[in-house]
């Protein structure tokens, strides 16, 4: 019999060509496309996707993994690109192709359904969209197996998290920061709201936001920053494709999204180029995809190091619009933790409680207790329980994000994980690199990045999330560190107490 | 047995949209790829092509045509529909799965050498290039079959022509061309040479270019412009791309290639919804296609009746640039006939001899009567006798086009031929449309469009190309029209005699 490995990576490999052709098309859809030729571009993606699942659920690949199997003598790199192979090839093999296929151009057309509705704060115009994704994903999960539909979900961005596990881990997360928001409201000082709703011109805004990104070592050689109505990170290696979204009123957006955009595209450009088209050669899970995105937005690029070299290339940048203000009180502004309607601009803390919200209700979505006509109340039922807000209209709620819409339902989570991997990372990465802050605030990346590379870029999927988590920190994921974060820079802001807050809010 | 039409159309449609998913990868590689993300995209180019390939080539499909075709009783649409799929399958077969995917691959790696040499003027760095597109394309030729290559190639673009006929057309049009030039030569008077290289801000061009690209009936929200190093067309019905070239000191650049890019876009648009994606649903011939962007360029857009109504807005789109020349002046500059050494930026008559030049060395390559290294110097010894000019590098001579880096070879033939159609059909649309040149010097467009879109757009491949022609114009294609036409341009401009020049240079 012949040589089993060269035909098995010469059929993974056209299965990531053709994976990567699609995210080429998606990208080109929410960029460059114009609007009349959304149909054929669905019809597009909904054949290739049925192409990929094909090749995917293929016996004859699933046969070639078997014997790969059955060698049992594999090396290490073998051993875990049989491995991720063996999870799609079943999970695939589950899915009728006419499902998958539908799935797909449903959820093209419902995209773009999503971003007319969300321009007119129109949720009845996007609802028979949402109930046809709704209904697709409640038939690709319990067709995908298991005793419940969302750990179906789950397993395809975060391999090995069960829904249990994250109602856990939601629970004690919550009952940390409940306290730590109670002692925030009751602060004697804190940062002016208005500071970055001035007007920071979009040309200047774009100027900055393009240093930061090359400082990080962004390579725009191998990628491209873009706008589009969602910001989003797609593409691999030597094509890594970024979007922002600019508003003159809001620095954050733009600002904040490239940073976090950006650390998606350190990851991407960050693979290992001998493996990058291998099953264990891409990123690891999404949740450890958003820690690097969430790292470098939140624990780099709201910290008084960073701020005190950006600082005056942002005013530079801008001129005019930070007269008078302090360093300090910039500083303040963008650590500014306050109860908002948008997840993308919220503070690092509550935006947690954004995620809880929309993990609830899409857990609740699968299980069949609510439909998507019910959303919008629950909505704004749940944002008034969690941070005592109510959305105007739906654009501010329920339509806010593009997740649903794209048949991401299962993935909120990973960011919420994303923001507890990264400050696990964090706390060893200060170990390994203790002048880390000095050289933050010489401008200085590029050990950060090469941290970032050597220890979680290269290994692509080498180990589950859950193993790299706790070879690199060695300890298992818990919100401990996130909470150390989030208390110290609020001690920094308000000057509360940095000490441990008991839970239950005493 | 079960119903053959559904699988039959389920299946085609399918090969449709992987083409166009091909297409708007090769579109995103020329305008928007970043450098360092070519290798990827060369490999799921040259996935795709064999996946489409493979589809193609389908035995199951292969079964699904012979069941049509005994049927016999087909409704004309899907009869034209199953001789196209016919036609597909046959020429597929032939070809081996492997050569198609290395050819593809060579090919967009080829590309992006060829844009770097032409920068450059570097034949040596593509060569290697050229001759692996070279070498695969005789194999992709012998392995389609027939007697002869480069008939092979030509069936791809224009299916039904032969070499024979095509140097048949070619030397009948060759001599009614070489004393024409010599009337222009002695001519008492003619056109300021320098009057379009005056500098044009580009920001002017670009307005002036949508605005008519607009007033042609291109729907931009079905399509786009944008700028790329070769100008080309891709995609379809409601996504189709335009490139153009903007050179401040060449105004006919990006000019005339919009207009002529504008008119194979009209042709894409203007295919029937219901049948675009069906084999017989496409345009007809690459000959049809380039007669729609002729037709454009110079049968209207470079007309006494076209200049009368757009010279004033051209004017306030470049302020001052063309103070003090009248009208008629720059008519006669836009009409200028004189030897040159860029085919795109060539005058109408002379712009044939460019091709027949082309025509002559890649059926040569093909034959084996020459190779790729040879053309250098092969190219400036035609250019000397064409035109009597010699380039002063690469740049201006052998690399000055994408198409054998793209692999087009058997492809420019189809430029003239479409010369000659455009002509063939114009004399046909002025006895439809009498008041035409009014219309026109009125900037009005649509009469013209509608009779296209009517006569040749809505038909797609319903006929071949020779059929199309007599058809629509009673006669088989001749050279008769497009002398008519060139004669009587000359005789405006120059003030030589507009009656029939006898062939031989007498």
């Amino acid at each position: 019999m012949s040589d089993p490995l060269q035909p098995f990576y010469a059929h993974a490999r056209q299965i990531f060509d053709l994976a990567q052709a699609q995210q080429a098309l998606e990208w080109d859809q929410q960029v460059m496309m114009p609007p009349r030729g959304l149909e054929q571009r669905a019809q597009q993606l909904a054949t290739l996707a049925a192409v990929v699942h094909a090749r995917v659920a293929d016996p004859g690949f699933g046969e070639l993994i078997a014997r790969l199997e059955a060698l049992g003598e594999l090396a290490e790199e073998v051993r875990a690109d049989v491995r991720e192979a063996r999870r799609a090839h079943d999970r695939a093999v589950k899915l009728p192709g006419p499902l998958v296929q539908a799935r797909t151009e449903a959820c093209a057309l419902a995209q773009a359904a999503w971003v007319e509705a969300r321009a007119g704060d129109d949720f009845a115009s996007f609802r028979p969209h949402l109930e046809r994704v709704v209904a697709l994903t409640r038939e690709q999960a319990e067709a995908a197996g298991g005793a419940n539909r969302y750990d179906a979900l789950l397993d395809e961005y975060e391999p090995g998290m069960t829904e249990g596990q994250l109602r856990a881990i939601f629970r004690d997360l919550k009952g940390r920061l409940v306290p730590l928001l109670d002692a925030v409201r009751g602060a004697s000082r804190g940062p002016d709201p208005g500071l970055l709703s001035r007007r920071f011109p979009v040309a200047g805004q774009r100027a900055f936001c393009r240093t930061v990104l090359r400082d990080m070592g962004f390579d725009l050689r191998a990628g491209r920053l873009d706008e589009s109505a969602h910001p989003f990170t797609n593409g691999t290696l030597g094509d890594v494709r970024l979007t922002t979204r600019y508003q003159e009123d809001c620095l954050p957006s733009a600002l904040f999204g490239t940073i976090h955009e950006g650390g998606h595209g350190l990851y991407e450009q960050g693979l290992d180029p001998a493996r990058f088209r291998d099953p264990a050669g891409q990123a690891c899970s999404m949740g450890i995809h958003e820690s690097q995105s969430r790292l470098w937005e939140n624990l780099v690029g709201r910290s008084r190091a960073f701020w005190s070299h950006y600082y005056e290339p942002l005013r530079a940048a801008c001129p005019g619009v930070l007269d008078g203000v302090s360093l300090e009180a910039f500083h303040g502004a963008v650590n500014r933790v306050a109860p908002s309607l948008i997840r993308v601009e919220a503070d690092e803390a509550t935006y947690n409680l954004h995620i809880i919200l929309r993990f609830e209700l899409e857990s609740d979505l699968m299980a069949g207790r609510v439909e998507a006509r019910d959303l919008p109340a629950l909505w704004r039922a749940g944002m008034g329980d969690a941070l005592g807000l109510e959305p105007a209209g739906d654009r501010e709620g329920v339509l806010q994000d593009i997740h649903w819409s794209a048949g991401l339902i299962g993935y909120f989570p990973t960011y919420t994980l994303g923001n507890l991997y990264a400050a696990q990372f964090m706390e060893k990465i200060r170990q390994d690199l203790p002048d880390l802050d000095a050289q933050v605030a010489r401008g200085e990346l590029g050990a950060l990045k090469a941290w970032l590379n050597r220890t979680i870029h290269r290994h692509g999927r080498r180990w589950t999330a859950q193993e790299l988590c706790l070879r690199v920190t060695g300890a298992a994921l818990s919100a401990a560190p996130l909470m150390r974060h989030l208390q110290g820079r609020c001690a920094e802001v308000y000057g509360i107490s940095a000490g441990p807050l008991t839970g239950g809010g005493t």
